[in-house]
């Protein structure tokens, strides 16, 4: 008999995050510890007590989740919890700050419903952000030619080069995107448009769209009005505006949650799993082969 | 197969309270999720991972606790939750902060059992406080009349207009119980006492009751020596005490606990149930209207 | 049918545990409640909740655990949490900070597989710390002569007459480790060492190891090296090293975890357990004579 899967959540918040723990009970968790305020240095111990209290198959029944409002401490934490790790004596862990790999995933899966992304050109406004730098990574890897926009043209090159860096034959370029003359150079033959910036800011108008007449693929990412890119509503799921499809914040979140649930479940099939922005990608795209 | 039932322990003080977590295991819940330290400002992201992360009918199986030992601090985290809601967008929330819904509840209907209350003039000792409030209010929805007592008859005529204010045909007043000559009168034809002070804390004595004698009903809800009422003892239930009734806290303790099991059960069967003293105490009648 | 079995685990640092947790989980705990940051100021009312939330035969499915790194404050819990109860209103207890009483049967159950302890001379290094005094209360009690052994031969001979203070008919001794001279009269016809000093600290070298000719077992209770005894492996467990059976952290372990599960299924069979030392090590013997 094996034992009960246990997921440890740890959340950079001091209150750990009521969302992440509903989805983890519905993708089969029956002893859920939830931690809040968690940092680089009261992690480590927490880790072994999941690596050194269950032994040979059982060891994959205890799983970790990194979670929080605040990407970047998430990373660090990943980080953290792969270097307390004694060789084979690991647990699998996912990472799922503020949604950041669950939305990236779900985002780039729904745009290549509508489009063959190993053709596509497509600006990522609020791009240099974590779900838009995951956006760009996951992206590039499906051979789209991607580029990151900001209002900074250095931080978007910046953040181009550091989301390339581990990737071979893609093609990733930051833009500027601070004016019209700047938006419309971003949008020249560009098929698609994903807003990943902080919630409540318009990153593009309506002008600026009409202006760019290839684009037929509009995901945005923002479900605090007023909507990232104007005239998407956030249940937009594939909706028709102005004769390009559209996707809402609201409108991915169906895929998210699916994705994010089965994500849940993978890390107890192995004690070796480390499930970031690829592998939850990868995840996703099994779960929309399979129907 | 519906989800597993999920309660989410949001708690005003440091610590969860180990008392209202336990009953809401032996209420049937699956999961819960415990939070200390929770106030109107980190209330709301919480409310909304309850919301938005079971979708259709099994929203109904994620519902809401609200407790600690300061009634006031629960109560503004009601109204926050109910803020926090979308329209039909919502989960069944319970508030019982230092057990006041469940113990005024359990206190007027153990009243109930002896006293025809639409016909009972009551004093309420230590009546301005939250659970000397509770009870007003529902003695008041019963028909009885009743006088909200305090030292400060400033104090007792302003909770008693609060009480009222959403009340219909009520008879509630304020009345001061400072001095023998103030208490005497507050007693004249009243059939029942209930003290609602704080613990520990003697609010009337011996010869106060003798004078008084009309009394036939005392429910004390001190559980800590002192009594609130001279001669009534913490275990008293139904006790006859020099030719009156007696109830003390354990005596109440006992529905109570019925209550507050049956209104965590309450909670999953709708999504949009709120708990407060009236819908706690229709609970109570209904389960002794069926034994 | 019965309740659940809900364990209370209360941890005296800021994050509860987890290798408590865990464990608690593969002995049965269906609920568990953690709390952190648990001092003897916020205990009582948690233990209240305990006490008087089930009835009757019900109260044995409520247990308390308390743990954290700091084992003095452990003995202080467990002195509130004794205070706390009603005479035969109580829930069963277990004292497991830092591992302290887990750690020290399986040692000293270890060491009874090669010795007969009843005619045992014991040095005990680092023999004043909380793991220390606990191996050298189980040793005693089997009627071992024991040697507290520390640099500070004032400190060594108070915690051997703290040791002795509640037991009949022992043999402690405080003995200075200073020093090359004082380490061999300290093992002067000793036929066990146990090292119980702080993590990654080495207290004897090999040389001294060799000079002691009695010596016929090392148990060192450090898992960080340097080993605590200078030549004994973290996982040996029963390995022969130098003519001499050696055990390390690792080693007695297993036996520990064995133990550590069965006390805490131990505590769901009455109300009334207090687990402390003594009891835990009366757990992990029946443990060995049932196979």
């Amino acid at each position: 008999m094996s034992r009960p899967r246990i997921l440890i959540q740890f959340d950079s918040d001091p209150q750990p995050s009521t969302f992440d723990a509903v989805v983890a009970v519905d993708a089969g968790v029956e002893q859920l510890f939830r931690h809040g305020s968690i940092n680089e240095d009261n992690i480590t111990g927490l880790v072994h007590g999941a690596m050194f209290t269950r032994g040979g198959d059982d060891l994959k029944s205890t799983a970790l989740f990194i979670g929080g409002t605040n990407v970047s401490e998430g990373e660090a934490l990943l980080s953290a919890v792969q270097k307390a790790f004694f060789g084979p004596v690991r647990v699998s862990v996912m990472l799922d700050s503020n949604g950041c790999n669950t939305t990236a995933a779900a985002a780039v899966l729904s745009a290549g419903k509508h489009l063959d992304l190993s053709s596509t050109t497509a600006l990522i406004l609020g791009g240099t952000g974590p779900v838009g730098r995951r956006v760009a990574r996951l992206l590039a890897r499906q051979g789209a030619a991607v580029r990151i926009g900001s209002r900074s043209p250095e931080r978007a090159a910046e953040a181009a080069a550091e989301v390339a860096v581990d990737l071979n034959d893609v093609h990733i370029e930051g833009v500027s995107t601070a004016g019209d003359e700047a938006m419309t150079a971003a949008l020249a033959d560009c098929q698609a448009i994903f807003a990943c910036g902080a919630a409540g800011v318009q990153l593009i108008d309506q002008n600026a769209i009409q202006r760019a007449s290839a684009i037929k693929l509009l995901v945005d990412l923002n479900a605090v009005p007023p909507a990232g890119i104007e005239g998407v509503e956030a249940t937009d799921k594939g909706a028709e505006r102005d004769g390009r499809v559209a996707y809402g914040a609201l409108g991915v979140g169906g895929l998210k949650m699916k994705i994010h649930r089965a994500a849940i479940e993978r890390l107890f099939q192995t004690n070796d799993q480390v499930l970031d922005a690829d592998q939850i990608y990868a995840i996703g795209e099994a779960l929309l082969a399979n129907g």
